[in-house]
Parts: structure tokens; sequence; C-alpha cells
């Protein structure tokens, strides 16, 4: 079966290269979808575990954790620099206290085949994780553990493997500190020759 | 009994603030000592987990691991991007191949009061951790979950609870990316007034 055509600019990253996407410490945005409802909400906490795997910390209060639990799935993505009012809103307005949360953030969503959670538009790279049920790690940490099971990036921001801040610095990341204030990702800095085919 | 004073430029970190010396993402390296043997790794899966509490993924095959079984402590720094060499070195070179590894790293450790493992010198901010033993974690993902017992900044890089990269930026993080490239902290990016009783 052909698969659909991806929107423009958007391309898959082979998973063994995923991991490139997470590893400078990203603030993230995590999302979800149940029984036709959805959000969105900022996380800092987020963190590779494997090759294959990420962790991210979802407070029991947050709406999204609920349609975490209920569909099993939920994608991380990066956000730019250039979404950091939308990052800071998202993540200090709640579902519960806003029924149209999402509308009101001014985010906007949309879908690939295969990933049944819904992705943040605009964002640099998005990683689609299906949950590893770890059921002590969440209650007592409130940590989700998820396999990923596919990647995408926005060449303009990552391609062949690396980020492409250097000539694209809108596209740089966000690095969240506290009070609203985040570092966007900085100067590139090479201890070695730099090795095409990797 | 009056403590010991600390290393010029050296302060303590409330608890509550230490978690700020993480959010941001970045690259760490992890120290231990056990039985008068003493190691350090790099580390880019390392994130907060709560506000007195991190996780640092270290594989099985890290000396630095057994370190870390034997003591349960290891302390999680963060260096600067001027030690961006040696924080590759040490992440590419084990002390089971290289007995004299940190000799020949030139890294250098020191001591703090209340804190069993030693710490790298250099670096921007430091964590100590005690182990929270959770087994099927340590062993399934190679996740090692710790309590942050105390911490420290070098107030030249963090005072009053906040990062001070824009007027020092010789002390900015490192990012990880992959094939030895990493990205130092850029630029700050304020989403809301400051709040400097926060």
């Amino acid at each position: 079966m052909p698969s659909a055509p991806l929107p423009p600019f958007i391309a898959p990253v082979p998973l063994p290269k995923a991991v490139r996407l997470l590893n400078h410490g990203p603030t993230v945005l995590v999302s979800a979808r149940s029984g036709g409802r959805q959000n969105v909400m900022a996380a800092a906490w987020a963190c590779v575990l494997d090759f294959d795997k990420l962790s991210v910390v979802i407070d029991k209060g947050a709406a999204t954790r609920a349609l975490i639990e209920e569909s099993g799935h939920f994608v991380i993505q990066v956000p730019t620099a250039a979404q950091a009012p939308l990052v800071r809103w998202l993540g200090t307005h709640s579902l519960h206290a806003d029924a149209q949360k999402l509308a009101h953030s001014g985010a906007r969503l949309f879908d690939l085949p295969g990933c049944p959670a819904p992705l943040v538009a605009g964002c640099s790279a998005w990683l689609a994780c299906r949950v590893l049920p770890e059921k002590r790690n969440e209650l007592l940490y409130d940590l989700f553990m998820g396999e990923i099971t596919a990647a995408w990036a926005d060449e303009r921001a990552f391609r062949q493997g690396r980020w492409q801040f250097e000539s694209a610095p809108e596209w740089r990341s966000l690095h969240y500190v506290a009070g609203g204030q985040f570092y966007a990702t900085g100067a590139s800095i090479q201890t070695e020759p730099v090795d095409d085919s990797d």
C-alpha cells in the first residue's frame, strides 16, 4: 500500500539517528489523543533512555497524562526558539481549566500515517512513542517511558543526521530554566573531524 | 561543628532551585568513588526527575557504574563549553582499558564536605546524589535514579537561582549531539517579566 505523501519539508529520521533529535536536551512538547480529546503540554524533563526509547516526567495533574494512559501513545516534539511564547503558554495553562486550551493556544495540530497521537505544526522534529508500561515509575516518579516507533524532522532544521542550526538559526531549540526563561541552542563545538558517513 | 570553607567562588544552591542547574538539558559528567578507586564519565542522557531527584543512563560497560553501585553515591556536574575536549575524552576512554584514565584525561578532582563522591574542578555546577535503588530500572534500562542531597555552583556561572551566561559566556553549558559535536547553550529568551524574588 503506498503511503500518503508527507507534508512539505518533513522527512523520516532513521530510528538509529532519532536520539540525536533529543541528545542536546531541548525542552519538548508532549501531545496525545484519546476518544476524540487531544492536548499538548510542555515538558523540560524529557530525555533519551536508549537508542529506541525515551522518558518524560508527566505530573499526575496534567490532562495530557490521562490521554496517554488511555491511548498508550504520545508524541514528543522539539519546538523552535520562535515558539517560546507558545511553549510557555502550553506549559502554564491546563485543559482542566480551559476546555478550549488548544484553540486558545494557537497551536496547530496535524497527523502523520501510523502515528495515533497528533503532532504540533511548526516544530523541528517529532518522535512517535508507544508507552512502555512501567507502572511503578509512573505512579512513584511520574516517569513515563516510551518506545520510539517513528521519527520525523523538518529538513530545514535537521537533515543527514545533523541539526542545521548554524545555517538555520531560526530553527534552534529551546532549553527551559525557570520563570519563563529559556535559552536557545547556541554555537556548534566540534571536538573532532566531522565524519560525513556517520 | 563549623563546616570547612568552600573553595573560592563555589556556593551552595538551595535544593528547591537545584533543578535549574539541569533544566536546560546539558551534557554532564558523572563521578564516583569506591574503595580508593574513582572515575569520571560523560553522559548526555541525564535529566531532572523531580525537584529533589534526577536520573541518568549509565551503560553496563561503564567502569563508573560499578563505583556507583558499590558506594551508592555519585555526583552529576555541569561542564563548561571550554571543557568540551575533556568531556569528549572522558566519554570515549574507559577506565577498563586505561587504569590511569583520570590522570591521562587532565581532569582535576576535589572534595566537598558531606559528599562521598569526588567533584570535577572547572565545572559550573555539581549535584551530589544518593542512589535511589530501583533495580528493575538499573537492570532493564541502565537507568539510575538519584536523590539530590546537596548542590553547589560556581557563582560566576550561576547565582541568585539563575545562570549568568549572558554576562559570562565562557561558562555556557554543553549539549551533545553525535560524532564529537556539541552545541553550547545560546541566547536567553525571556517570555515574561523577570521576577527577581523567584
